[in-house]
Formats: structure tokens, sequence, C-alpha cells
């Protein structure tokens, strides 16, 4: 198999899992006109959703290497994953869906790694759905930390309007605080910054950072954590060279940003960043992980069980996953970061 | 002095700090057409800023029951309470502009609970002149709720797009979980319910109450406050008849609530509530007073002291407080509220 040139490499699509709304956002957005661009995934799937949405998009089978059909899905199926009718029960993951899943991803990671793709682009998969095919992994992001051997990543949530990374995601409201420390802040602030100047081409990134409280604690009579822990990781960036500003009240700083003040808000936790994010992007948002060393982006939204398979599927977040996959592998190549 | 019918009585707006942005958007309210409305605030400060920012409206003295003289301001100043220029220094409040502030609330509060008023529409001031004009209150709405006698009242952001409501308010971050309780959430579910049928009309009002924890705590893996207080706060609501729906995660309902699915999101604290309001809602939400006897709606945004006099301030929170202030009291006298 002959290795593509790198700017011509196509993207790595997963499909996710396969009962999800997943086949069906690929089946649109190649009906669409996406091009230069493999699916990792099931080619039963795709053809029965093919067939109950009226989308029909001829499947090719492709291995690595290669040349693209255009007006086809070029599907890679890892050995030994294809599915049976009987196991595709539209929003009914099982240990055999799972493990097809998992292997989607590992696959497409080492087609990244190996050179015959560019970027990654994953459409979504549940936790649960996972660990029946035997990835313990919380989700996506950890598990291709494992894969690509990296220890610090983080999630971005990236649109048109707005930017945002998140210090703690996946944690209760009660155990936030403490985990706010100059240290957790430094850290995505950091990422943020370096995220914004190489993938995202913007040479002097101007960085936005939330306060924790109400009008960002207002001189510390609604909480002390923007003076002990924001505020000293903003000024430790700042004696850097970065330019990065906060912590402002974050009621509204969103709007400052989503005017084109800031290239991106750092936040510090789940909803702060993403009552905002959803309510500017809610069909178009795409999640980034930074800190791998392949390019990934993702849909941002999950399984959709409940419409999966009905063709009422919303593809507008999966086609701006694959534009900005595109965008940041040309932004890594123009910087030379690898 | 005769007492106008209740549905001609004027507006009163009171100036707030003479020497933030209060002054200047009244007068540019009354520049745009405002109508039957009265001001309690002080003439020099009006006038002062008419010379320097070129809006000329005539200034007339009014007392209760005086007839409006169409393209006027009608200006009612409390007795003792005129400024000399000297004391009008725009973005310095002093002892004598905070209790001349002070006077202006207390005397639109008798006005309207003379009936020469019909509602309080109020420019905005700080906690710090309030305190050195010897008022010691945090704010306009503690300082209301003791000259109505209300101890039960609250606080709506109102726009056209978002409604919202705070069980928690100027709490630090940290300290708002152990304020989430039923009874707290059930209090907050029924003022709200109450506001958005007698104040606004809606004869069968929608209610969502957004959860404290990211994805609603998703069956507790991310915190239980949803299963111990706020559910049953719902199902308490239900139990009687309301439509009220949730806890849902707090990064969707907003996007719900603002294409229609509901009247207004009772939300646990302030940021979750007033970041997606003020994303909708910068320059033209409305502070509505809950639970007091009387009307009163309010700028949502500070005295604004850095550009005070400078020609610049937005009026339409003002044009809208005053908007709604009007549908509110019809609203009440139409359901027979006093």
């Amino acid at each position: 198999m002959s290795k593509p040139e790198s700017d011509k490499a196509p993207l790595a699509i997963t499909m996710g899992c396969p009962v999800g709304v997943g086949p069906e956002l690929i089946l649109k957005i190649f009906a669409a006109g996406q091009e230069n661009a493999v699916v990792i995934g099931d080619k039963g799937a795709l053809s029965w959703c093919a067939a109950e949405t009226g989308l029909p998009v001829p499947v090719v089978s492709w291995q690595p290497g290669d040349k693209l059909q255009p007006g086809t899905i070029p599907l890679y199926t890892p050995s030994a994953t294809e599915l049976s009718k009987d196991e595709l029960q539209w929003g009914a993951p099982n240990e055999k869906t799972g493990r097809a899943m998992g292997r989607y991803i590992e696959e497409a990671v080492s087609l990244i790694q190996d050179g015959m793709a560019i970027a990654l682009v994953t459409c979504p998969i549940t936790k649960t759905a996972l660990n029946a095919g035997g990835y313990h992994f919380p989700g996506h992001t950890e598990m291709l930390a494992q894969l690509c051997k990296t220890e610090h990543f983080a999630m971005m949530m990236a649109g048109t309007s707005l930017r945002v990374t998140l210090v703690t995601i996946h944690t209760s409201l009660s155990a936030v605080p403490a985990q706010i420390t100059p240290e957790s802040v430094g850290e995505m602030i950091d990422m943020t910054w370096q995220a914004l100047r190489d993938d995202f081409g913007i040479n002097t990134p101007r960085l936005a950072v939330a306060g924790l409280n109400p009008h960002a604690g207002e001189d510390a009579m609604f909480g002390t954590e923007e003076q002990e822990s924001i505020t000293p990781a903003i000024e430790s960036a700042r004696a850097k060279g970065k330019d990065v500003q906060g912590p402002f009240p974050p009621d509204t700083v969103f709007h400052k940003a989503s005017q084109g003040q800031f290239d991106a808000v750092v936040c510090m936790y789940h909803d702060q960043g993403l009552i905002p994010f959803k309510l500017l992007h809610f069909s178009d948002g795409v999640n980034v992980t930074l800190g791998l060393p392949i390019v990934r982006t993702s849909v941002d939204h999950g399984t959709a069980y409940d419409i999966a398979g009905k063709g009422v599927a919303n593809p507008a977040s999966l086609e701006a996953a694959c534009n900005l996959a595109r965008q940041i592998s040309y932004n890594r190549r123009e910087k030379g970061v690898s």
C-alpha cells in the first residue's frame, strides 16, 4: 500500500455506535458531497440505514492506500467486526456492537499513525456500549489518550462564535471548588493557548478566563478561589508573555467572547462553559481533543438512541467536525507541528 | 391632589444614583417618546447631563396629581434632596447623592401606595452609595421588601426569549449546594409559577427546573442534589397540578426554553441563570421583583460609573423595563390581583 501525501490523505471518520445516529449522519454528509474521507464502520449498519431512510449512497470497500471513488462512501471494516442484521437493532447496543465500535477507534488511530489518514473524526459512542464491548474507558477521550500514550489532554468545544475549555468536567458542583488550583487552571490556560496558536492558527491568541463565583467573587465577598487560584494562574501565564485576561464575571464574559473580544474562554466547570456554548451552537458545535499527537474532532452530541435510524438526525455537527479536522491538520502542517 | 384612574396612572421612574448612567438613560427614553411616566430624581443631574450629551428634553416640575405635559420630563424631587453642581461629579457618589437616591425610592413607593403612580421602574444604584446615604441595605430589592413589609420576594430576569429565576443569588459557588433544599427549590417554583400566571398573564404556565450538576447528576453519578432536593420539589408542585418539568441537564434547558418550550427556567445559582440570560439579552433584559405588593421592574445593569455622562449608555433595558412594568400592571388588573 502506498502512503498518500500528507496534505491529500483522507479523514478517518469512525461510525461510533452502529445502532446510534452515526450511520445516518455519515450517509447524510456523503449525500451532501463529503469528499476525501473514509469511514471505519459496518456495512450492514450503513446499508440498512440507507434503505430505511432513503439516503442511498453507494458503499465501496476500502483498504488502506486504495484510491477514493467520488460519490461513494469508502468503507473500511476491521476484521471480524461485521454485524448481522439481528445484531443491529436501533438503539439497542450489545457486546458485539460495543466490541466493533471499539475496534473502529483502534483501527482509525492506526491508520493515522501509519500516515494513511490525516485526522480522526468520531461519531458518538456511549460508555455503556464501550464497556459492554470490553473497552473499559469512560469515553472516547481517555481511550484515545491511551492509544496515543498521552497523559495531558483536554476537551475544547469549538464553534464559529465561541470556543471554551473546561478546568473540571464530569464533577459534581460541590466537588468543583477544591479542584480549582493554580496548577489546574494554569495547565488549562497553557493547553488552550497552545491549541489556539498551533491548531487554530492564531498567532497571538487572546484568552479570557472566567471566575468561579458570581461577579468573579466581587473582591472575595462571594468566594476566594479567584484570588487564591485563578488570578495567580493568569499572572503566571502573562509573565510568560501570553495575552490572558480575567478572571471575568462569568455572566458577561461569553458575550464579550462571542462578540470577538477573545479567541477562547477557559471555564471552571462543565455547565459554565457548556450552557453558553450550547446556546450559541446547539446543532453545529464541535468537540476537539487537545494534547493528542493526532488531530481529533468529534460531534458534540450523543448517540441519540431515541431517534436512531429515523432519518431526522441533524448532521451539522459532524459536517463541522470534518471541516475543523481538515483546518487543524492544515494549520499544524503550516506551523510545522506534527 | 386628585387620584388618577388606575389604568391611567403614570409609571414612577427613579433616577437611581444621580452620578451614574440613570440621568442619561432617562433623557434618552423621553427623547425617544416615553409617555405617561414621572421621574423621581434631581433636576441638576438631568440638566447637566442634557447639556453635556446634547439630549435636550424640557424638565417640568411635577407634583402628585398634576397633569402630564407631552414632550416634557415630569420631575418630582423629594424635599431637601436638591443637589448642587459641586455635589454632582459623574462616577463619584457621596453622602448627599446617596441620601437623595434613597429618598427617590422611598417617595416612589409612597406615590404608588397612594395610587398616584402605577408601578415602579428603577435606574441603577450601588450598595456603596446607598450605605453612604444612610440606607443600610444590600440593594434595591431588600429595601423595597422592607418598605412594602414583604418577607418572601425573589428576582426574575425577563426578556423576550428567556425568563429565569434563581434559588440562590449572591452566594459563593461552594456554598450553593447546601442551600439547595426541597423547601428553597419549592418556594422558587411556586413564586415563579405565580408570577407567570398573574404578572405575565400566562394561564397555564410551563415551567422548567434546571439540575444543579452536569447532566443533572446523570443518575447520581455526579451529585445527588437532584434526587434529594430538586425532584421532590418538582413532584410536590406537580401534585398541585402545576406543569413543572425537570430537573433538566443545565446545558440544554435554556435552548429549549428560548425555543418556546417553557415560559421560565428555575435556576439553582446566579451564573446558571445569568450566563444564558445575558447571552440572549445583553442589552434589553429586565429585572423583575416577584412577591411585592407593588409592581417593580428595573434595568438589569449597574451604574456604569465609567461611562456616566458620556452619552454612550444604551437605554434598551430601561425602555424594556418601562414596557414590562406597564404590561404587568395591566395583567394584574385583568386578573384582579392587587
